[in-house]
C-alpha cells in the first residue's frame, strides 16, 4: 500500500513539469476531448455507477447519500458542460503579476505558475472527480484523486476515461491519477508525501476535513464548515431583512453558505420576528430561540448552548435577540466559523463597523449569505470555499490553484 | 503546561481583533516607542543576554552559536533601527486589492486584512524576537513567540520591554507574547492550537523546520533550506560567470541563498573551470567535483552522491560538468530545494527555457543567487524565505503576513 501510494505520488511529480509548460490552446483541447469522452462513454459510466448504487442500497445508505452518488444522463452532461465552461476562462498561468527594476538594474518579476501536484480528498459525489480534473488541468497541475469508497466504481470509470482523453492529446496520463483502493490507510500515507505533493484539498464532511488538516504534513487548505449569521440591526429595513433571512435559510439549506443563526437587535425584534415567522411558515422552518425570542414567537422552542455552534444544514434556525451591535459581533466572533456573515442595516456607521470588525471569508451588508460561491462571485468555477486564512480565503477559483515564482533578469549583478 | 499554552493562545486570539483595527498612525507610534524602549533599556538587555552567554559557554556551545546569541550596543541599536525602518513602509492592511460589480448589482471587494494570530518558532538569534514583533505589529497581527532555550533570558527581557512599550501606547500587551518555558513539549502543544493560531512560521535549522511542517495542525510556512545552483551555459560569458559564482559562493556562505552546486556545460568547462579556480583561491573554496571536473581541476576532490544534495553553508562547492541544458535542469529538479537557481548565458532561447522550466522560488539569468532577500527585492523587510508554494513563495515581506476577506455591498439581493 505505502509503495503504491509513493509510486503514484512520484509519477504525479514527474508529470507536473510537463503539465506546467503546456500552452493554453493545448490544455483547452484536452478539456474538450475530456468532455467529448464523457459523453461518448456515458453508458459505461452509468453501468459503473449502478454497481456503486447497488452496493450503497445493500449497505443501507440514506436516500440523500444515494442521491449524491447517482449519475444519470443529465448529470453526465452537466459534468461535460462543466469541463467546456473552463475553456472559456482565462488561463492564469504565465501571467506576470508585477515586475519592477531595482536600483542595481536587476529586473524582478512575479509570475503565476502551477502548484505542481495537487491532491484532492473527497467523499460521496463522483462529479468532484471530473470538476477537480478540469480545474487542475486548466491550471497546469498534476492531480491525485482520492474519492470516497461509496463512489469507488464510478470514480474509477471516470478517471480512466479522463486519463485516456488527456493521453490522446499527447499529455501524460499520470497528470490525472486516482488512488484505486478503498483502504482507509491510503489517506494517511498520502498526507505524508510532502516531497511529492504541493497541496492537499479535502472536500466533504467536517470529520474528513478535520482529519486532513490535523494530520497532513502536506500543506492543506481547509474548506467547508459554515456556521453563518445574519444580524438584523435596529436600523434594518424589515421587508428586506425578512426577504434576505428567508432566502439565506431556505433557498438551499444543506449548503455551507446557508444561514444558521439569526441575530436580532432588541429594539426591532417585536416587529421583525412576527413578520419573519409568517414568511417562514411557507417552508416551514423550525425555530430555536433564546428566552426573549420565545416570549415573542410562540412557535419557537428554547435554544440550548449547543444550538449557537451548530451547522444544521437543514430547515432549522437558531434565533437570538441581542442588546447591541457589539453583542452581535461578539456572538459571531465566538460561535462563527469564519465563512459568511451579514448585517441588515440602513445605518452607515454601523454597516462600516460590522464590515471592518467581523473576521470571516465573506462579510455582507444587505445581501444574502448564499452568494458566497465561485460562480456568484464571477470566478466561473470553484474548487471549494476556504475557511482558513493561508493562501486562499473564501470561494477558490482557478487562481487558488496557482503559486508564484520570482523571475530575475540580470546583466551580471553580484551582491556587495 | 498545556493549560498555560492554551491560555496564552486564547489571549492572543482576543488581542487579534483589537490589533486588526488599529490605524497605521497608531501602529507606527508603537514601533517608535518599542525602538526607544530598547535603546533606553539596553543595559538590562545586555545583562540578561550575559546570563544566556554564560550558560552557553558552560554548555560548550560553538563559537558560531555564541556569536549568534550575543547582544551588544551595536546589535541593540540595529534592532531599534529595524523597528524604525518599518515605520517608513506602507501599511498593507485595509487595501482593497480589487472590487467589481456583478450583474445583479452586488459590489464585491477583496480586502487585505491581518492573519489574526501568528506563531513564530525560532532558534538561537534573539534579534528574531524584535524583528518578528515589529513585522507582526505593523501588519496588525497578534504574535506568539517561542524562541530557543539558549536565548531564553534575552528573549524574555526583550519581550517584556516590547510588551510594556505597546501597552503604554494603549495597545493590548498580549499582542506580543513569549512562551516562557524551555520545555520542549511547548512546541508540540502550540502546534495543536489551530482554533486560536492562524499561521506558524518556523525559522532555524532544517530539523526544527521539518518538525514544525510535519507535526503542525496550524497552517505552517516552510522557510529556509537552500541547495542553490548556478549553471554556466555553453553560451555563458566567462568573466561574468566567474564573478557571479565567486559572489554567490563566497560573499556570505552560511546563508540559504548561497551557491552550493555549480553546473558547467561540457563545451565551456575546460576554459571556465581553470579561470574560476584561480579566482576562488582568494578565499579559498574546497571543490568537490564529478570525474570530468577532477580531470580538469587538480585541486578538486571527487564528489559523492551525497554532495549533490548537501547544503554546505560553508566554503565548499560541488561541481558537475553536464552534457546539455536539459541535463542541468534535470539535475536541479532532482537535487534542488526550490530556493534560488541561476543560469549564465547570452543565448535568448536557452535563458527562456531555464526561466520557464526551473521550478524554484527565484530563478535568475545572469545574476547572483545571493539577491533572494526581502531587502534586495525592495520589500524593506523580511520575515523569512518561503520554499513552499502555498500562500507565499520566496522572500516574505509585510504582505506575506496578511490574509484577505471579501466585502460585499448589497441593496437587498437574494439568490435565485
Amino acid at each position: 500500500m505505502e509503495q503504491y501510494i509513493i509510486a503514484l505520488a512520484q509519477k504525479a511529480k514527474e508529470a507536473a513539469p510537463v503539465m506546467a509548460l503546456q500552452t493554453t490552446g493545448k490544455k483547452n483541447t484536452a478539456l474538450q476531448t475530456m468532455a467529448n469522452a464523457l459523453r461518448a462513454q456515458k453508458d459505461e459510466i452509468i453501468a459503473a455507477n449502478e454497481k456503486d448504487m447497488e452496493a450503497g442500497r445493500t449497505k443501507g445508505l440514506s436516500k440523500a447519500l444515494l442521491d449524491r452518488l447517482l449519475l444519470n444522463n443529465e448529470r453526465i452532461e452537466a459534468m461535460a458542460q462543466g469541463l467546456e465552461s473552463l475553456i472559456q476562462l482565462a488561463d492564469p498561468i504565465g501571467e506576470t503579476i508585477a515586475m519592477w527594476r531595482q536600483p542595481n538594474g536587476l529586473e524582478i518579476g512575479k509570475k503565476r505558475v502551477p502548484f505542481g501536484v495537487i491532491a484532492m480528498i473527497y467523499e460521496a459525489r463522483p462529479n468532484v472527480t471530473v470538476d477537480a480534473a478540469g480545474l487542475a488541468l486548466k491550471t497546469g497541475n498534476a492531480l491525485i484523486l482520492k474519492g470516497g469508497s461509496e463512489a469507488f466504481e464510478s470514480n474509477k470509470c471516470l478517471a480512466h476515461i479522463l486519463q485516456k482523453a488527456v493521453e490522446t492529446c499527447g499529455l501524460p496520463s499520470t497528470a490525472i491519477q486516482l488512488v484505486e483502493t478503498t483502504d482507509r490507510e491510503a489517506v494517511s500515507i498520502l498526507l505524508k508525501q510532502r516531497q511529492y505533493i504541493d497541496v492537499v484539498i479535502p472536500r466533504g464532511g467536517a470529520g474528513l476535513i478535520q482529519f486532513v488538516v490535523n494530520h497532513s504534513a502536506v500543506p492543506a487548505i481547509e474548506t467547508g464548515t459554515g456556521n453563518c449569521h445574519v444580524y438584523i440591526d435596529k436600523y434594518g429595513e424589515i421587508p428586506m431583512g425578512v426577504n434576505i433571512v428567508f432566502n439565506a435559510k431556505t433557498q438551499r439549506p444543506a449548503v455551507c453558505n446557508a444561514l444558521e443563526t439569526l441575530l436580532v437587535h432588541k429594539d426591532i425584534a417585536a416587529e421583525f420576528l412576527p413578520a419573519l415567522a409568517e414568511k417562514l411558515r411557507e417552508k416551514p422552518v423550525e425555530l430555536r430561540g433564546c428566552q426573549r425570542t420565545c416570549a415573542i414567537l410562540k412557535e419557537a422552542v428554547p435554544a440550548t448552548e449547543e444550538d449557537w455552534s451548530t451547522e444544521y444544514l437543514d430547515l432549522i434556525m437558531a434565533v437570538k435577540i441581542v442588546d447591541s451591535l457589539d453583542e452581535a459581533m461578539a456572538h459571531i466572533a465566538k460561535y462563527g466559523s469564519g465563512h459568511s456573515e451579514a448585517i441588515i442595516t440602513e445605518n452607515y456607521t454601523r454597516a462600516k463597523k460590522f464590515m471592518d470588525g467581523v473576521d470571516a471569508a465573506a462579510v455582507y451588508v444587505n445581501a444574502s449569505t448564499r452568494f458566497t460561491d465561485g460562480n456568484e462571485f464571477g470566478f466561473g468555477a470553484e474548487i471549494g470555499i476556504s475557511t482558513q486564512k493561508l493562501h486562499a480565503r473564501g470561494p477558490m477559483g482557478l487562481e487558488a490553484l496557482t503559486s508564484e515564482k520570482y523571475v530575475i533578469y540580470g546583466t551580471g549583478q553580484v551582491r556587495s
